[in-house]
């Protein structure tokens, strides 16, 4: 009772994908979830392969009705901690106790954010350049970071937007930018717009722009990574070619594992990982 | 005039995401597709993240839809040759030239068959045990091959169906299968049914199965590959990990590269090959 071939943390694209074929390949496979990850806040994607324009929350949506119509049970609820058991492992939620041969954890990747920001979300404010940047082709746009990850979000948009204003928000600039950006140290103190956003103000500045992207670096809160001991590499959860961990039987797999951040990966990722722990049940 | 940014060659989810992904990074782009490949066959898809079911065939037209509405051109026709110029590759079709700075070729794979299974297609034959396995779970069902890709695709179905009878078609086995798999050497001479497949007769036998799964390897016809000098591995086309060729500007993604061969992989796979050849166009 209660116990599953496969447990997965995480009802995004990757998760999901991962039940799917787990599913399919005749295992009893068991979804757990707390939240709609980063897609919740996505109001708009096009470039998902063969589903035209949809909202992120859609999108989650779709693939959560699709995994229960194949008999994946698809939980909200939160996972407190995973321990060893002679065979497999124990997951704790909030609610319940569950034992499973394998885990996997695809809980995706908080993005960080500024307080200021959450108000325009959906609505100018993006958290993504190769998703959304092409929304603001031949703008005025603004940009809120100042490390590398930055900078690689910059060099996408420069090519398409007509100007990026930069805004550390009070954060010294680590590394170089072109002459064309104009750079902004003071920190911010308000977005404004009626219903869009329409422009950003800091103590001396006041400036008009369509968008504003903020790329202040991805979070990386691992508890029970840690609790594992999983290894990580570059601030992702580390794995082999198969999607496992250095801990046999649990698997990660999505944003957790680095990469670009786009749904095509996640689900890729899952399909791989649905694979490979297929595999991984079968030989133990 | 007639000059891309990037010539693509295929449209499925290949070819059609790497499209997309370039195309709003800003480039103009020109995908050629002479037909809708593996998926046409298939008719009922399940397992392709937050689509629910679908058939192949609504698959590719929704993904070429989606292209063009983003403002890529896709032509139905032909590539001839892919001839190198000074800077960038000619493409030659069957009605035009064009110049490109770089070439994706996601032309797909040929699957091998026979002649007699093609009236099943879609009804009773398939050519996927992960993808259409699960449809036959606890059934009878046959398989028709000998070598080790055989192998390869009988041990996704001895967990899922009831029984499996092989029918080696007159070839002599290759590899060793399970004593529960019953092995026929003799010809097929007809495989039957009214609406669906209901049976395969020998000379010698007539067994009643609900479907026919055809595992006769992958075929490579890679003409243009070896006009050009393309590496192959294992009868794929070589790439590094940024899929591109041993040919600067020449990448080459989906089911050409080997790889699972399912619709997510081919699509994360063109994903990726964008993200490189939007990096490689900018940087020459």
């Amino acid at each position: 009772m209660n116990k599953f071939d496969a447990i997965i943390i995480g009802m995004g694209p990757a998760g999901i994908t991962a039940s799917i074929y787990l599913k399919r390949f005749g295992h009893n496979v068991l979804v757990i979830g707390k939240d709609y990850g980063a897609l919740e806040k996505a109001d708009k994607i096009e470039n998902y392969y063969a589903l035209g324009t949809k909202s992120g929350k859609e999108i989650v949506m779709a693939g959560m009705l699709q995994a229960s119509e194949l008999g994946v049970l698809v939980n909200h609820d939160e996972v407190i901690s995973i321990d060893y058991l002679d065979s497999g492992f124990l997951v704790k939620t909030k609610r319940m106790e569950y034992e499973a041969k394998t885990v996997l954890i695809a809980t995706g990747k908080a993005r960080n954010t500024f307080t200021k920001a959450k108000a325009f979300e959906g609505r100018g404010v993006s958290y993504c350049a190769t998703c959304d940047g092409f929304f603001y082709r031949k703008k005025d746009i603004s940009m809120v970071g100042y490390n590398e990850y930055m900078l690689h979000e910059l060099e996408h948009l420069l090519p398409i937007v007509n100007s990026v204003t930069l805004y550390t928000n009070g954060n010294e600039l680590e590394v170089e930018v072109p002459d064309t950006v104009k750079v902004i140290k003071e920190p911010i103190e308000k977005l404004y717009g009626e219903n869009r956003l329409e422009g950003i103000k800091t103590a001396s500045t006041d400036t008009k722009v369509a968008g504003c992207f903020v790329a202040l670096g991805s979070a990386n809160a691992f508890t029970i990574a840690k609790h594992l001991g999983l290894d990580l590499k570059d601030n992702n959860l580390a794995v082999d070619e198969k999607y496992m961990t250095n801990i046999p039987g649990i698997f990660a797999a999505g944003d957790v594992v680095g990469g670009v951040l786009q749904i095509v990966k996640a689900a890729n990722d899952g399909c791989q990982a649905g694979y490979s722990m297929n595999k991984f049940i079968r030989e133990n």
